[in-house]
């Protein structure tokens, strides 16, 4: 019998390539996205053929009503901004940031592991490229790792739970490269923080730039169609 | 000015007396209670006449489908298990746990937390009646908060996160007889797991059992109304 694992799936390059990481480690996979009131709806429709285009065994789609916070450009009025060259993306935590973000999913993740006794769980995080987001870093995980082992039932009945990280230490370059080996589709994934109403991509918002740069250094032809191009 | 908290309230006794608690010590008080897909609305009624009692700031009501995991008897289809003494609650986890919930709901509040510039999360539970929930221990929280330092923008900022149990250590007698000296009104609050259509208390679940014990073993009348009465 294969091993289960529940991928958490935002339907944008990095878990498109971590779904697809663990079908190649063996697992049997269980996706899970969240419409968390982000602005538009194209990365949950990106998710949705990503999981049917990676033969998922069940892609669960959970709402959450994060825009009820406020707080974040991503889901809030607060406009997403726009920069000419990838190195403008500062240290500082940008606006696009949405609080908790990675420490609601997982833990939603974890309620959904518990209940069919899932111990894996895959996310997509990486500190190369992690535009300044706290919960994007490795001691983050691992202390929430720790946290998720002692407050379930699994964990408490020794059914240690693992939150796997396998883009954590890649850049873009090398994420695109090494799904491109496993046959993902990246046509399919959404990047665009601020689409135009036909879910096309800005070129200008910090994870546009973040996406071009990164099939650059690869050399892979970016199959995206953006509105502006320089 | 005064210091600003949030409280996660539930609508059963130890989040009223935890409420209680807060606002005693100088904080200004912000509530947040989850629709999770409970079997019933009483807890989320009751939640609202005790914030309203108490003069919260704000209170946030939020829904978060935890059913579409299933799992629990707390809001799935199976049975809430009957007993007749307090001393047959056992030591395993209840059929009652809802999978990873103080997880979810902790990280939720700390998104709340995040966004409206928040440090100081009170949350009701205790060890002692904890009933065999792994989610309601003092290591899972201890846990819990250096995850959530590690994770947030509050955290990195060095804006300290401090998750607040002042119930932690203490049985429901005490926590009662703290709560009647703040002047915490108990006939608002709901614990039955499996009410009848009125919200009537049905005096076998776990949780009336406890709710019982507790208001004898305190000395105070349990204004409570139970449909079983032995």
């Amino acid at each position: 019998m294969e091993k289960k694992a529940i991928v958490l799936l935002s339907g944008g390059i990095d878990s498109a390539t971590t779904l697809a990481i663990a079908k190649d480690s063996g697992y049997e996979v269980y996706a899970i996205s969240f419409r968390y009131g982000q602005r538009h709806h194209f990365e949950i429709e990106a998710a949705k053929k990503i999981a049917i285009a990676m033969g998922v065994n069940r892609h669960l789609i959970m709402d959450i009503d994060l825009a009820s916070f406020g707080g974040s450009a991503l889901t809030d009025d607060i406009p997403v901004p726009k920069r000419g060259e990838v190195e403008d993306i500062g240290k500082e935590i940008p606006v696009t940031y949405v609080p908790a973000r990675n420490i609601i999913l997982l833990s939603l993740a974890i309620g959904w592991a518990e209940v069919m006794g899932v111990s894996d769980i895959f996310i997509g995080v990486n500190v190369i490229d992690y535009s300044g987001y706290p919960d994007c870093r490795s001691e983050f995980i691992e202390a929430f790792e720790k946290a998720a082992n002692l407050g379930t039932k699994n964990g408490v009945e020794g059914k240690r739970i693992n939150i796997h990280t396998p883009l954590i230490t890649l850049s873009k370059a090398e994420i695109i490269k090494k799904g491109v080996i496993f046959g993902v589709d990246y046509s399919l994934t959404h990047s665009c923080y601020d689409p135009d109403e036909k879910g096309r991509a800005c070129g200008k918002c910090d994870s546009c730039l973040l996406r071009k740069k990164g099939f650059a250094e690869a050399g892979i032809e970016d199959p995206t169609v953006y509105t502006y191009i320089e």
